[in-house]
């Protein structure tokens, strides 16, 4: 070795010099998540799992909004605990745009106090822990996250943007608001004309397949002209009242960490191998904070 | 009728009063387009239009860009005149991302001539009939339309973005940029990350159903670990070599007209039955021109 590239090996290992290059491999996403540590994930409330299988032993399991359109998702809470949407079925699935569940005969009665919230299609943003997320945004004056959740806003109002995966509930003409018994999962180019049209309950953690994979329906809006074309809906169960070794436990990363502050400047700024031109900026629904299923131990 | 009301009529019968507001129901988007003369569509040409037959009768259209990357789309044009797609397969269904199509055993010889074009992930502005959509994009600096197409631009670059249902060309890693014999189209929340990176070269007008509804691969990115999962390619033409009966013939809305103005504007500012708020913005993916087939006569 020249007492040159020594010294230039040396200097490096002291990560002195500018002039010369990592080693490591440039972060990527996936990278980071793996890395993080215990402290970087929250758990996600067994209140706020909601479980739905379906026929073929498909599971769709839903993380509820804790902070956003809380009426609506204490409704959902009591028919999952009273057990309405079994027997239900998916009825509707417009391709880039929902796929949408519920009682299709739209005749099931509702259990006693499920009434259609008044509208809470946004909230103050007060009391909330909001983490900006810099780049433009073409529907809200700003985007972010609050715990586990990305956020859209219009100066003190905020609310859950439509993104795919994104959950929502139903409705009929304004200004009903619809109760939560009728849900729809975003499965094509996020539909933020929505936002604040419609209250948005939740996140689809795992079984996205099961929505956005089913055939497409060809009567209006895409529901199923025949019944035989629907899937049904075996079961809804928030993941508390399954027995605790039937329980599902997820994580999400806590948005206001170093972990989640990595993993969205790589987001929007991908040095990788692939990438010969980073974004430089990152849409609030290619930003839908990562999840886990909780590690054992 | 008073004569106050009766006034209020014929004023209104006029259209000379500000007023009073329009009987007419609100315009939505899809009655602009319902509504569009024929000089609102643009015919696109049949050495543009890409059709894929799949197994069990599936078809997939693809309108090819006159106008960006034309080094690759001069490639597929040439595959698909050597049927090179023919027997091939859709390998790759990644969820939330891209349904990706090609030879599997990536030693399919190519047709004498077919070799990877120098990088066109962007093209010069200059020779383009620009037309702004005036809204935030959280990646560009201004986005707009080009013909039928949305297009997105940094200074006097300018491209086709990852929008749901856009086709872009498979490649290795950098400088590396595909040939066009390897293609992908976006099947979730468009991957705006990858703009720039890779060659955009088209558009899914029918069939996103047989790509975006596919089983979603378990191997690594998405692809099939068992062959027999694959989709199959039965074949892929240009419209132009079809048999002038079986000849799909196309049009989109040019976007440099009244009638796309008009339904960008009712896109961004909805304000039919359902819609409590409108968004008051459009983001570029959810603008994607509005396409037929051409009517008879």
């Amino acid at each position: 070795m020249s007492l040159s590239a020594f010294l230039t090996l040396a200097l490096f290992m002291q990560g002195a010099s500018p002039s010369v290059p990592p080693a490591a491999k440039p972060a990527t996403p996936l990278g980071i998540v793996a890395d993080a540590p215990a402290a970087a994930w929250l758990d996600i409330a067994a209140d706020d799992l909601l479980i739905m299988d379906l026929t073929g032993g498909r599971r769709v399991v839903i993380a509820l909004s804790p902070d956003f359109a809380k009426p609506h998702v204490a409704n959902m809470r009591a028919l999952a605990r009273a057990h309405w949407w079994d027997g239900t079925s998916i009825n509707r699935v417009q391709d880039n745009y929902v796929a949408q569940w519920g009682d299709a005969t739209e005749a099931k009665p509702l259990p006693t106090g499920i009434v259609a919230p008044a509208r809470d299609y946004d909230r103050d943003l007060a009391g909330l822990k909001w983490r900006s997320l810099p780049y433009r945004d073409s529907y809200a004056t700003a985007v972010g996250h609050v715990g586990g959740w990305p956020v859209a806003r219009v100066a003190g109002r905020a609310w859950l943007p439509h993104c795919y995966g994104m959950v929502g509930v139903g409705r009929n003409l304004a200004p009903d608001t619809g109760t939560g018994a009728e849900l729809y999962a975003v499965i094509g180019e996020s539909p933020r004309h929505l936002d604040r049209n419609i209250a948005v309950v939740g996140r689809v953690l795992a079984g996205m397949e099961a929505l956005a994979a089913l055939p497409r329906g060809t009567g209006d809006l895409g529901f199923y002209t025949d019944p035989a074309q629907r899937t049904g809906i075996v079961r809804v169960r928030l993941a508390s009242a399954l027995p605790a070794n039937e329980r599902p436990a997820w994580q999400v990363m806590a948005s206001d960490g170093p972990s989640f502050s990595a993993w969205i400047k790589v987001k929007a700024n991908r040095h990788d191998d692939f990438f010969e031109r980073p974004a430089g900026g990152l849409d609030i629904c290619n930003a839908l904070p990562p999840t886990r299923i909780r590690p054992a131990g």
